[in-house]
């Protein structure tokens, strides 16, 4: 198993919280996304998407993050990172689903490259935007956990699943951009409960082997 | 169980094929998304993102049309939406998210709307971008049809499956934006098919209860 990241990706983040929490350790492999090797014939070869991260594995090569984590959990039931019942698991999947489709997608490099070439925009303009959807998107993820009454340490009970698989690398990217959720008391719990937690302390973007400052 | 949706909602419109494709038939609720009604205080009440699609069932509001579908899949295994190889789901799963994660969340109402008013761009500056994402992001499905050698008349073997519920709902939305996608003839095989397929047919957004012209 031969695993490609980036330490700053925030799908790539995901997995490496999925990896350790399941107790694999696969081989490392690191595509330099700020130097575009992403986009070099050998890479674009292994996934024509020209994203990180990507698992290969028996001859095959995974990608989405998602999908990678949802096979890790066919193929490692155990620590499990979805409830078993059915309405529950829609939960917990909704819950990564609202970060991983309405948040990450519009704070991603080549969008943020498009707006400052082809709109103009200067970092503070980037800012501006990608701060609305994490916003707006980070609120609606704390109103749903308020409502479903069923969050503890984790965004459901007290054990880490999918949803903070996803939710903690978002946070971290709405540090980056500066994004106030101060006022999300329900995930600024959780987040204290994860950086404790060792899976997401390792998985952290500044405690890779391809770390810079 | 109660379905909350929009005829043009892309997202609705994967869930329509599902539930077409698992015999389902439930009651049918509209969100007239062009009126704001996904803002209004009864739906933000079931779903705080503001989104359709939801599902109601069994007290529960599910949200995120992925999740709805893992659901129903769950619950009515036959005819299945996913492979059971577990290296042919991952698979399955890592296109429709390439559409779900990738294409789709940057041609949303929300956003061209965010386009239009902050960064003053009007309608040709709002199909460039469309077509942009679309039609990149197609063009690597395509490549990974092709570097799969696993697509028949669907985008695996020869029944419909979570990816081209994706799949059929994004070309749609080429069309509407004037994407350019001629190129990609798997994926033209697969729409011809889908286009000739009882549970795409009924569920296409010109063929619904709230369709406007």
């Amino acid at each position: 198993m031969k695993f490609y990241g980036y330490f700053r990706s925030s799908a790539a983040y995901r997995c490496r919280i999925a990896l350790n929490l399941k107790g694999l350790t696969p081989e490392l492999a690191f595509v330099h996304l700020r130097k575009g090797e992403q986009r070099s014939a050998n890479f674009l070869a292994l996934n024509p998407q020209g994203f990180v991260p990507a698992l290969e594995i028996g001859g095959e090569v995974l990608t989405q993050s998602l999908a990678i984590i949802e096979y890790l959990e066919e193929t490692h039931p155990s620590p499990p990172l979805l409830p078993s019942d059915l309405l529950d698991r829609a939960h917990v999947r909704a819950l990564a689903l609202s970060i991983a489709c309405d948040i990450h997608p519009l704070q991603n490099l080549r969008v943020l490259n498009h707006l400052r070439e082809e709109f103009g925009q200067d970092q503070a303009g980037i800012d501006r935007w990608a701060r609305r959807w994490i916003e707006s998107g980070l609120s609606a993820y704390e109103a749903t956990l308020i409502a479903s009454g069923r969050s503890g340490a984790f965004s459901f009970g007290d054990a880490p699943t999918l949803a903070d698989i996803c939710l903690i690398p978002q946070v971290f990217g709405a540090q980056r951009f500066g994004a106030d959720i101060s006022g999300l008391k329900t995930i600024a719990r959780i987040t204290t409960h994860a950086e404790a937690h060792p899976a997401f302390y390792a998985a952290h973007p500044s405690r890779q082997p391809d770390t810079e400052v």
